[in-house]
């Protein structure tokens, strides 16, 4: 008997006969003789909602309002899905994130888990029941409701599997899986079977927008095994497994791509020791989530210090970076680039062939996009280009290195 | 300075204007000295939308869940009241039924308040906030969430006013006070400037629909002073009070209605002593909400018993007092009247005065009014008459009585 984590996502529980569906494939997977566990999101659009109606109520949101406020939704869904499980005669028991003892740090709409202690959790199981968990919640060390953040729930998912060592956890969602690129731009981009936990890391975090970053760095590092899947066609997804067995080969296997990104350029940075490590200490300690990073080396001493950030984070950018501290690293100005597009290799063993990034430069080139920046990391190559080639490099970097089905 | 405990129903919070109006005059009770602290409903309908959810998604609603499920509403409604309030530079903080220390049963859906630690209540008093509470919602002896049960709020409001020691406990609503009859049937209803508990007892029971029963009686035996008023005027309302100066006189001081009750009577009961008493319990251990009550003795030494119960209650009743039952109390049969109209004269000093009885009886009777069953206590007389004729009934004994302003 397997015990599995099964998280369904906000479309997958969207309406009435959504969840009836859910509660179907529950009831299956225990006449198959497995144990479950579910975490479920709040109803389709249902946070967007509520974010809106705080908009519409107050210029001033406090963090701890706005969780109370929020987890809300989960809360409406784990009882829906209780009640829908009790019409196929499977008993379940709904439990908020504080109830199913995720104790969590004080920061309010990102708040980190801290602890696990699923009492309750394990109760049910013993008592045969499915137990359903708010995804995306905890509770604080200061006994305030908290909220994980956008896409948390799949973070309560992966750490509820490691808690209570679960055999498998299982991300349902609205793709049947994890694809060698977005199949909305790439007509033949096909599921991958199995991706290994660096190239899937490479990918969330270069795009690819399921599952949420935070829950693969979760489940590498505590070894959860993820099986990435669709709650629509329940079709077999894609396994993250934690070693590719052709690591060896250089296998480019997906490419992924973002046109959310914003680029700013520190100008005349003198180039001593020191003034980069201040700026990125300052951009960081603002809450800046900076990703690639370019710096130049000018003949006269001074360089350009270049890094994208996400394009909502611009005003922040310009209110960190402002003239006073500019002056402090003796900096002449900042320049904002507001929309720049980010196309991205992953696959594993890139680091021992060097000619996957000349390749991907190559094609770029011949097709007259002009690549901005670049960033490597032992299994990824990303190249920042102009937004509206975003699309068409796409579609050639996954014909080009043979991932056309 | 005193401490003003404010309890909003759903139609004073159903919009996000409506919240802000809410949180203007918590600011300006403050800015005139007082403190405060709020509970709040679920906003508007949502409360009906959510049960309407639940039957969509499932046949079977277990009380856990739906407590879960219905408790969500005054979540989202505290977490937006608090953000309005910072808006306006009150600090505010906002508080699940769990955390504002209510200890209830395990009766779900209609749970019963036990014990209420109101320590973060203080606190947030103390450090100059505005406590913001979820009204009708507590947590379990077995650490479940609890719903109190429709026009719980109302209960949360007078309990925490009690458990706080506060100087007063007003209740917003979208009427103005309490009618001398219901101002939609009767034109010339007025507002009653005050209200003894047992006036306000007896007319909550007999058909006037707000505050909730349950939060009156709360209120009377606890000693918490009561203010109903409005959320749309902001006029003072209605004060109720312990004891009427002029109880010595037979003032009639409203008339109310009710047509969703159903008559049962269980028919040709042996006139033995204990048979009664056997009905009774049953019925009442079978949890049938009974009325009015009378007795009929027949000539034959046979008598039919007649209650009046909601009419949402006639299925229970026919499987409560089913045949095997019936043969058990040695009675015959029962019949049903699905729908009786029920009008009541409400005031105290009635019981040492026999002629308003009278006169009640005569006035309905000079209209062909004909009455079925009369009902009597103290401070109260009821008749049960046509559905049809009750609205008539009304604005004939609201003239007859002198209540006509």
């Amino acid at each position: 008997m397997s015990l599995l984590v099964q998280k369904f996502g906000g479309t997958s529980v969207s309406t009435p006969e959504r969840i009836r569906e859910v509660a179907d494939h529950v009831a299956r997977c225990r006449r198959r003789g497995d144990e479950i566990a579910l975490v479920v999101s709040a109803m389709g659009k249902e946070t967007d909602d509520l974010l809106y109606m705080a908009k519409q109520v107050s210029s001033k949101r406090p963090g701890r309002e706005m969780d109370m406020l929020i987890t809300a939704g989960e809360r409406k869904a784990v009882a829906l899905v209780c009640m829908a499980l009790a019409d196929l005669g499977v008993p379940a028991q709904s439990f908020t994130g504080s109830q199913a003892g995720f104790l969590t740090d004080t920061n309010h709409q990102n708040a980190r888990i801290l602890e696990i202690n699923p009492t309750r959790i394990k109760q049910a199981l013993t008592e045969g029941a499915v137990p359903v968990v708010a995804g995306s919640q905890g509770v604080s060390t200061d006994k305030n409701v908290t909220f994980l953040g956008r896409g948390g729930s799949d973070t309560t998912a992966v750490a509820l599997a490691q808690a209570l060592d679960a055999t498998m956890c299982e991300l349902y969602t609205d793709v049947s899986g994890v694809y060698s690129a977005d199949p909305r731009l790439v007509a033949k981009a096909s599921k991958m079977e199995t991706v290994t936990f660096q190239e899937l890391l490479e990918m969330t975090a270069a795009g690819c927008p399921k599952p949420a970053l935070r829950s693969v760095e979760f489940a590498y590092s505590h070894n959860v095994t993820l099986h990435i899947r669709s709650a629509f066609t329940w079709e077999s997804g894609t396994m993250v497994v934690r070693e590719d067995q052709e690591m060896e080969k250089a296998i480019v296997k997906a490419v992924t791509h973002e046109t959310s990104k914003a680029k700013v350029t520190v100008i005349g940075v003198p180039d001593k020791p020191g003034l980069s490590a201040s700026l990125f200490g300052k951009v960081s300690e603002m809450g800046l989530n900076v990703d690639v990073i370019v710096q130049n080396v000018s003949a006269d001493g001074l360089t350009d210090v270049s890094f994208t950030i996400p394009s909502e984070q611009i005003d922040l950018a310009k209110t960190s970076l402002d003239a006073t501290y500019l002056a402090s690293i003796e900096a002449d100005s900042i320049a904002v680039t507001p929309s720049v597009g980010v196309v991205t290799l992953v696959g594993a063993g890139m680091k021992s062939n060097p000619g996957v990034a000349a390749k991907m430069f190559g094609a770029l080139g011949d097709e007259n996009i002009n690549i901005d920046m670049i960033s490597t990391s032992p299994i990824r190559i990303s190249c920042v280009i102009e937004p509206s080639k975003a699309e068409q490099a796409v579609q050639l970097l996954h014909t080009t290195f043979g991932l056309d089905y």
